[in-house]
């Protein structure tokens, strides 16, 4: 059976040799071929740097940010804000599925999903915009979108709110890769241990040393109620209250709370100049695993040479096998962390 | 016994609580105190960025240059361009070794060594400028440097001409970390493998895979002297040619010669826009190793997840144990290899 190109070059118009990210135009016919998924689409979730851009050019307006939107994808063929070069997600069900993809069987029309592929390479046709929803930067519209063979996405679960579960999915990469590199035993460091992604790869992080194991969170402030909640629960088994880009104060406190240093330092802060400081953390030999993208490669590379420590360091993959549902499980495995992200992340009233 | 700082925060003068490389001066007094090493300077191979700004900077006048360095050195006691941020290294022989080294009975005064870290995080102080050879950007000198417990160095080898062996140290990392992450068997591609890391890389991933395992080499241009090196003494099985940026022509060339994928992809190449290319290159569940500067921490995090694929990826850290040996041993035991670098690194008449 004719395969299309699983990356979806097949689907780009303009111009000709371009990925669907780099094109500037996509088909967005909405049938399924060979191996494509086509979805119908009922919220698109825009990200918030494209989101603010877009409303302060509307200067705030539901209507025009609306028209705005739907002028792009009329041009495009997807959502792909040209100044912030960024796009989001979206949120909607099966529609039908292509007959040369292998995982055909377990494809149910119907079965709703959330995108985890940014807008910006998902060929997306809007037949009408209901509602621009400013302070959650979503928007609900009645249209379609194509899935390649090398999208991933996710089953939204019956069991946790919407809301709730697109904020664990836009972080699933860190729990799910703490399980992999965390063994019985060992030392854990979470670097911004308060922070969406830190909660979770704490509590797995926990889970996974065990008893006999250890984890340590680096906080900015100690009184944060997700600095509270690792205390309450367990998830952390002592708490560092230093600014990690103070490399000094990380260095001052490693001997107190990590005397033998960390055999897996995650780090999941979401500012700059943190990276030497989660180097220092691990110990020789250890590995270091740099979820934040505001991580420099070259503050990283350099960083461990300049003080001849042989560590792994690691590239945060957005990507593992499984992490959605790793990520969800994380949360229904611990009724006060899902208590906590409903609090925080669920839907207001 | 006292101990000093090991990254050497006891030397920093101004301004407080700044680390060696951030400060803006060190205290360069020649002695080795605890933990420190001693050096007498011969040379300082003075880093390319900065050399090539201070030679404009001197209308390309050998006194300028070597006044301007002085100057450098004497206020900040460091060779520390404040223009390019950048340094270099030294080579010279250890002169006195402090009393707390756990390494002291290893170190033998009047050993030649080379410095693996940046001069600008290395206490040193200049007696004499002796010659400025504008064409290597060396400066020969009268002088001594500071090691601190955390500053990596290596011994320069009696069998292997200095210009040769410091061309090969800068590199060391690569072929160090391609014996650690390849085993027998397996299929490894190159990136940029016609490179000065990329031929060593080849050699030792050829080594290591042994006969059962394959090596296959992207180069931007088959005619080049290093692809030539490849092919003639078989460090590589396949050569590609293919430009690493475009994405799309290295997706063509995968099914003839990378059909399975490879378990381990190495970056050599020293320009951006390639990480798609290499993630694109490795199997499900594969190891990408980024050895190149030029890589994009957000490009690579982004890519693997935009395509759905879980591979692990590394940044290149540029130290490992022991990197230094097993990157001259990669010469010494392949003649062939040792002749082309001779040739291309070695000293000019």
């Amino acid at each position: 059976m004719d395969r299309d190109c699983v990356l979806g070059t097949h689907r780009v118009l303009e111009p000709a040799g371009a990925l669907p990210q780099s094109a500037w135009r996509l088909d967005n016919t909405p049938v399924a071929r060979s191996n494509e998924v086509l979805c119908s689409v009922d919220v698109l979730n825009i990200d918030s740097a494209s989101f603010t851009q877009i409303a302060a050019h509307c200067g705030g307006d539901a209507d025009a940010i609306a028209a705005h939107i739907r002028a792009t994808v009329d041009a495009r063929g997807k959502q792909h804000n040209a100044v912030t070069g960024s796009g989001g997600m979206f949120v909607g069900q099966i529609a039908a599925v292509g007959a040369a993809r292998a995982d055909r069987d377990t494809l149910v029309p119907g079965e709703r999903i959330a995108s985890l592929v940014s807008l910006t390479l998902t060929p997306l046709r809007l037949d009408e915009i209901l509602a621009v929803d400013i302070a959650t930067h979503r928007v609900r519209v009645r249209g379609s979108a194509v899935l390649f063979a090398s999208s991933i996405f996710a089953r939204l679960p019956a069991d946790i709110a919407t809301d709730v579960a697109l904020s664990v999915l836009d972080v699933a990469g860190a729990p799910a890769q703490v399980r992999r590199l965390a063994a019985p035993g060992q030392t854990v460091c979470v670097i911004g241990a308060d922070g969406k992604s830190g909660v979770l790869a704490c509590a797995q992080a926990k889970t996974r040393v065990g008893p006999a194991g250890r984890v340590v969170g680096i906080v900015p402030n100690g009184d944060s109620p997700g600095a509270q909640l690792l205390l309450a629960e367990g998830y952390v088994d002592r708490l560092v209250v230093a600014d990690a880009r103070d490399t000094l104060a990380v260095l001052a406190a490693i001997p107190a709370a990590l005397p033998a240093l960390a055999d897996l330092v995650v780090n999941c802060v979401n500012v700059g100049g943190t990276e030497l400081a989660s180097i220092l953390c691990a110990r020789d030999e250890g590995t270091v695993y740099f979820f934040s993208m505001a991580t420099s490669f070259t503050a990283a590379a350099l960083g461990a040479e300049g003080v001849g420590k042989d560590v792994t360091m690691i590239v945060g993959n957005g990507y593992a096998k499984g992490h959605a549902d790793i990520a969800l499980q994380t949360l229904r495995d611990r009724p006060p962390l899902l208590a906590y992200f409903n609090a925080r992340y669920g839907a207001r009233p």
